[in-house]
């Protein structure tokens, strides 16, 4: 990988486009550095990763088999399709150069004058724009690492732990007691066990294969049903009578498995009736999708009587609804556990470059199976 | 008809059981008159609707098919099988005579001492058991209607009337400004349609023929969507974009309704969205099924963004979620209109026995398209 040929006072900003015909483009864009506002800092930022979130903005809108490499080994570009029924819900979009990658960590390299106290520090970020050499950010929004913890180890401080989180809160605050989570055996479920288990909360998780079981029992997880095991109605309706979970969270969103939990909960629900009702048990039972490894409809059979919902969820915006105060508390748990219940774990670190690479979108596209990239922009 | 034979001192009681090897039974049970407490009343029941709530407990749970009459003309009997499928969803009414009849009125006969003020009135009750001649009631729970209000006026004075309410009232409870009703053309829509034009809220009606829009329409409803149209999802989205609808209510159920609605709903809100965002709109839009008109799964196909969701609706259980000053403001809105906005239409009157003659079952098993029936019990 040649050095990179951008001035001291430039730096790479991976950029998408969707224009009106629907071609999709992605590039990197050689930029001035910004200069930061007295509350602002510039972060050169070391460290980002690819989550599933983020391929919405890289490749998803465009059809795969559209993907055309172009440009130089050192300046790739990648050119996609996007299909005529997809185009309108991507109208905000269209014609604008969008910055890519949701959350990452760097070191201060710029701090305004009320923002003296980072420069030189390691701070991770969230909120787009990460995949670029330099980030303009506010310095209320920067997460000081601990002394000794990498970007690396930092890169990942916000989407995971803080969806592991604020489902929690979202569980305590609608007056659930115990939750289920569906995918559970990847890297969000391995980070929900252990804080369920340090809070002390029932935590059913599904998963698909048997060697998952296996994963999460290693991790002390006390309830697992494999949804491809022949009795795993019985499986999961038995964790919900241990537990009293009646929350849960699904990524997988297609298909009938948010339509089984809700029906397993009625079964444990109604076993506490004592007068029979056409309409089942009051008890609200909710499952809140926040994926969708499953593009299908979710097909809901109504078998939970009158007390339940379904809805998507979504962690930036119930992070807004807690306050200021109770997400500093959050923030201040995750940088604490950094390296231990909020560790995140990469199977290979890349460059800038490397992002637009076919090979490598075929490798992010199906994130959830083959591990997950680490983005190292000063490697490009 | 022959005259009753149960002697004065009891009255016939529509009984419904399923035993534990899932046979249903039906049959009128010659029961003591009550004995009112205090603040206790019994009364008369002189006229009860068959609403499609009520068929749930009468011949609902049975395979159609397995129904076969039995006992007198005077004593009719009804036996059917329960599938094996549907017996655990009954557990908790397996063994147990319960009474029929969500709703109804009559005459007051019987008062308890601090209830004599309702000796002789008419009055109109709901929660059950109003199939039978007599019934006893709490003095609280009996709307007294107005002076030269018959009880066949105000039998239909809770379940229609209160839902219409019920959803006016979720809909500023939970922030929305207009409301999507489907099956729009039955009673309840109807009541629906002139409520929302006393109190001035938008009304999305979803009706599914073209006779039913001219029906609307002749009611002054002035946004009527056909799902029937090939230019359905058009209509839809440009009323919702009239009204700024953004919460539903829905009878349909099964099938890809619900979604569509959302979908239609979430088109709107992306249209005021200045920043692009993966996530769709955050504004939030909701559907709530209340009915179940299509048995299949409700299929929603996720177009929505992440703002979305959709869940079971019980007016009873929102109601006791008002408090008794808004509930009591309520019934008092329905009394006075029980004539006008709030007067409910039947098809056909018909005795206590009637109810249990097959002829009859098939027509309040599919209700919505044939009318509704109105019970006597003074008839039977």
């Amino acid at each position: 990988m040649p050095e990179k040929t951008s001035s001291s006072e430039t730096g790479l900003v991976l950029r998408s486009r969707v224009d009106e015909d629907g071609t999709l483009s992605l590039w990197l864009a050689d930029e001035p550095i910004p200069t930061p506002g007295p509350d602002e800092v510039v972060i050169q930022v070391q460290a980002a990763p690819i989550n599933p979130s983020d391929v919405s903005l890289l490749t998803a809108p465009a059809d795969p088999s559209s993907l055309v490499a172009g440009g130089s080994a050192e300046r790739p570009t990648l050119q996609g399709k996007v299909s005529p029924q997809r185009l309108p819900a991507l109208a905000a979009r269209i014609g604008r150069d969008l910055p890519v990658g949701n959350e990452g960590a760097g070191k201060v390299v710029r701090a305004g004058e009320n923002a003296t106290h980072l420069q030189g520090r390691t701070v991770a970020v969230f909120g787009g724009g990460m995949y670029a050499q330099y980030r303009l950010a506010r310095a209320d929004d920067c997460m000081v690492l601990p002394e000794g913890v990498t970007a690396a180890d930092g890169a990942s401080a916000f989407v995971n732990p803080l969806t592991a989180l604020c489902m929690v809160e979202t569980m305590r605050r609608e007056g659930h007691h115990a939750l289920v989570l569906t995918a559970a055996a990847a890297g969000l479920g391995q980070m929900l066990n252990k804080v369920c288990q340090e809070d002390g909360i029932g935590l059913v998780n599904i998963v698909r294969r048997a060697e998952q079981v296996k994963l999460l029992r290693g991790l002390g997880a006390k309830h697992v049903c494999n949804s491809s095991d022949p009795d795993f109605m019985d499986q999961l309706t038995q964790a919900l009578r241990e537990t009293r979970a009646t929350i849960a969270f699904d990524a997988v969103v297609g298909g009938p498995l948010a339509g089984q939990i809700l029906n397993c909960m009625e079964v444990v629900a109604r076993e506490d009736m004592t007068e029979y009702s056409p309409y089942g048990s009051p008890v609200h039972k909710q499952v809140y999708l926040f994926g969708g490894l499953d593009p299908g409809p979710t097909e809901i059979e109504r078998k939970a009587g009158m007390g339940w919902g379904v809805g998507g969820w979504l962690m930036p915006w119930v992070l807004g609804r807690l306050g200021p105060a109770r997400v500093k508390q959050l923030r201040e748990r995750v940088a604490a556990g950094i390296t231990t219940t909020f560790a995140s774990h990469y199977n290979e670190q890349i460059s800038l470059a490397d992002v637009l690479r076919p090979q490598m979108v075929e490798r992010y596209a199906k994130a959830s199976t083959s591990g997950k990239l680490l983005v190292d922009p000063t490697a490009a």
